[in-house]
């Protein structure tokens, strides 16, 4: 049997923002769970500063090493705005002004005397660009190749996502299922690993918590095999109720 | 004059559960102001899957890069935290039971019947580590080279970096100065770029936001050496006054 192609993407979050601890992203986790309903696994992240050698460096490590490479931030009209400068560097491309996204910029303008040099400094894409439309705001997400460049306004990257719905090829979306238990975690390591083990194909993670005095557990079932991730999740019911535990579908 | 060194860190975030979207992380905003505060920077951050050739990979392109790097995640005690034995693997050292990490787990346990096989997983460390303290829970993090492997959990990763606090060397602490205006941020594009241009050693983010119907944004003023941080704020405040904007110290 032929495996299944499985289909990888990296997520680079570009901002400085970030890495002071300024700003809490938001984007890592919106990218993901849109990623999961196309059957793409987000397969890294990193984050880097608004330095055009070090996101050309990302970008070119990231996009060779996966199927799609998404990034977020610094799309905008002020100096410390320079994705596009960066990854049209990486790709070894000139600058250019998207005329489709100059005539955007140019409608949405129209009533305030026109479009200033600063806000036509989104228009500006990779030669060879195509644009993502943005219904909210005129400024449009932009893929050159696989790399996909959206805002990083949280709000702003839902609405690129949402037109990106279904254009990339994908393959089949990954399922998951909770199941969580009043268990200290070390007390059902074993059984665990042993359910892992017995179910191919299929992966278990055990996050564990506190809840009014109690110690407890959330163990997710993963797999692109919605029966096979189904079926684990029943025999580790299974055996922690053997193991004298109630185990509460959903998780707790 | 010679300028100050400036020191590094990258944050290494382990973990399938952020990568899946289940998990919102949260040790990326802490670790970076704590860092600050330690007058180190923030430089980089991965986020890998629980995937050991993975890890081992990331540790070693991140801790020959920078002065630090922090990890979060993947040391409790079940088949997915396998963040010790990567460490281990990408430094070429064995895995030992650390006998202090030892003792610290059977005292815990002391009245539940003794420490379980699961539970000793926590006190396995890379041959030559140190401990770092969790007061919080016995469990505590590790220490290796200029690697510091922390929890995963929040409040158990705050818990050890209160015990790491003014440990490590570094810098002057980052001093960052805000100042709002209701401004597109597109109006403003050329005096940002302009003051930040007139201030060596201080650089100047822009954070847009829509509220209330109305744009503003945010200008954040960042240097090591806090009187050009607040002689820049300042000189902004007296520009954007001049363009006929109110500037708000403190952001909106």
């Amino acid at each position: 049997m032929v495996e299944p192609k499985v289909w990888t993407a990296a997520l680079l979050v570009i901002g400085d923002e970030i890495l002071s601890g300024r700003t809490q992203d938001k984007n890592v986790g919106q990218v993901a769970a849109w990623l999961n309903r196309q059957g793409i696994r987000l397969a890294e992240v990193r984050i880097v500063p608004d330095d055009q050698a070090r996101i050309a460096d990302a970008v070119n490590a990231l996009r060779s090493a996966y199927d799609y490479l998404f990034t977020t931030g610094g799309i905008g009209p002020t100096h410390d705005d320079i994705t596009v400068d960066s990854i049209a560097a990486a790709f070894g491309v000139p600058v250019v002004i998207h005329p489709e996204a100059r005539r955007i910029l140019e409608r949405d303008d129209e009533t305030r005397g026109g479009v200033t040099d600063a806000r036509l400094r989104m228009a500006r894409v990779p030669e060879g660009a195509e644009l993502i439309p943005n219904p909210l705001s005129g400024a449009p997400g932009v893929r050159l190749g696989n790399v996909l460049i959206l805002a990083g306004v949280p709000t702003l990257a839902a609405h690129m996502l949402e037109a990106l719905d279904g254009t990339l090829e994908g393959g089949r979306p990954m399922v998951s299922v909770t199941i969580g238990a009043l268990a200290a975690e070390s007390e059902v390591a074993d059984l665990l690993r042993e359910t892992e083990a017995a179910h191919e194909g299929v992966a278990i993670g055990s996050y564990p918590f506190g809840k009014d005095g109690h110690y407890g557990a959330n163990f997710v079932i993963r797999s692109e095999d919605g029966a096979a991730a189904e079926q684990c999740a029943a025999d580790l019911g299974r055996r922690l109720a053997d193991a004298g535990y109630d185990a509460v579908p959903g998780g707790i």
